[in-house]
């Protein structure tokens, strides 16, 4: 059941954002392979999100395709030589690495700027609802929150001391945290109901998800990963494993994802998706 | 009376986009140093344009603050080393100089996300207007409109012949133009009028300002152009000038100017500011 409304939200998501990409100029190629791949699980919960308020697909993959727009331009900077230098990401070569640095600044400029243009879409909903997806996705709820949190991660590779377990749920709350809060309300915007319920179960799915990437960081291998492993280890970074141990930073992320599972309680079996969502989260190998 | 009026609009944006950048974290300061200086050309376009449909500077301040945001993200991810590579920007070192390029690219980003917070503010108006504002910023005619202009600029760096005219107008028709277009026309969005004759105005200024830019390279020195000059000519690339020849370009110039201004006659004297930017746009010494 989760696995198939993932994949089906993930093709729609995909072909909406595929739709909106540019056809021809430079940007045209590379910007579609920063999109390939993914689960696309961002996406997903917009989707699952907008239909516990009988959203359509139809509406509601837009903002679906504006936030994994948005994730992909992140990777694509994250990859970048002056931030993590990474050569691998989904299994392929990065972007600068295909084409050059260049290219992947502005591919992730560009897919920042196609995010807005989707979500103001007028097949999306009414004005107020458009202007508030817009305003949020920029906010620090969005990716304001999530750029706050890149660059407090940035600062912590200089800092004289291992950051401490409440410095890293803030800056885990920002890095990984905005994109998936962002996910799961954006469906109450499009509903119009009360978003705070799905903000909380974005906000733990979001730290239960980066948890379960710091335990792969460790376990995994770089093949079934995807992307580089072992990373923070050599570069000697805190992480929730190296704060909590490996069976803390097990027994948090399944506390965190109890918790989301419980905001849902009102919305009943039609959130069931969302729940396994969040177990997903935390089973993952890549 | 221009010169007043750009200086008002230039304290108003200021404002407002100083009020919205982050006040703690590691982007707080190289935020605020990137957005510092610079005459607001682009968002003075915006309150003049909003004022010709009696749309009040408080309204139109948002979106003259997140055009002026845009075009500091570009400014600072064009510094960059793998883009031009300037070490001297507004007459100050560039982001990545004072700081680094990791900082430079995270400082671009989070102002293009600021820019969409700004123009979603509820205080901008109705949904309808908000939304189209985040939807036009967004799309070609915003941003994606400007970054496939950079693209096209970095792949006739490796091009085998340099461009021709209309390659070139084409180019810049994006690089420059569109945040102009949108400068221009955001007014026409916030009073809910016929954009066309502003977009109009706004494209024909903003390749006279490109024109300008080409001739400043030229003959002026880096000390008043407040940036390193001579980079086009060294770099072989093709511009206005080299296209046209000095006079050629400024015919062509002064042509647009007047263009631009008789767009604007069915609005009478309340576009003299208008009119009289566009003149600024090629009379300027930086």
């Amino acid at each position: 059941m989760f696995h198939d409304a993932l994949e089906e939200a993930n093709r729609r998501a995909r072909a909406r954002l595929a739709h909106a990409l540019p056809k021809t100029g430079p940007l045209a190629e590379p910007m579609a392979y920063a999109v390939e791949g993914g689960k696309g699980l961002r996406g997903f919960l917009v989707i699952e999100g907008a239909s516990l308020f009988d959203v359509s697909p139809d509406r509601s993959s837009y903002a679906a395709a504006a936030i994994e727009a948005v994730h992909a331009s992140s990777l694509v900077h994250d990859d970048l030589p002056c931030m993590d230098d990474d050569d691998l990401r989904r299994g392929r070569p990065t972007v600068h690495v295909k084409w050059d640095e260049a290219t992947g600044v502005l591919v992730g400029v560009a897919l920042q700027f196609l995010a807005f243009e989707l979500v103001g879409d007028p097949a999306v909903g009414s004005g107020d609802i458009r202007a508030e997806l817009a305003r949020t996705l920029g906010h620090g709820a969005g990716g304001f929150g999530m750029v706050m949190g890149q660059s407090l991660d940035l600062a912590a590779e200089v800092a004289p001391n291992p950051l401490t377990l409440d410095e890293i749920i803030a800056l885990q709350a920002g890095k990984t945290g905005a994109l998936f809060e962002w996910s799961a309300f954006a469906g109450a915007i499009l509903g119009e109901a009360d978003r705070e319920p799905l903000r909380q179960y974005g906000a733990a799915l979001g730290q239960a998800f980066q948890i379960a990437d710091d335990i792969l960081d460790i376990e995994g291998d770089a093949e079934t990963v995807g992307k580089a492993v072992q990373k923070d280890k050599d570069a000697g970074k805190a992480t929730f494993v190296s704060l909590l141990g490996m069976d803390g930073a097990r027994k948090r992320a399944h506390m965190l994802v109890d918790n989301a599972c419980d905001v849902l309680a009102p919305f009943g079996q039609k959130a069931d998706n969302l729940r396994e969502a969040a177990r997903f989260a935390i089973s993952r190998k890549n």
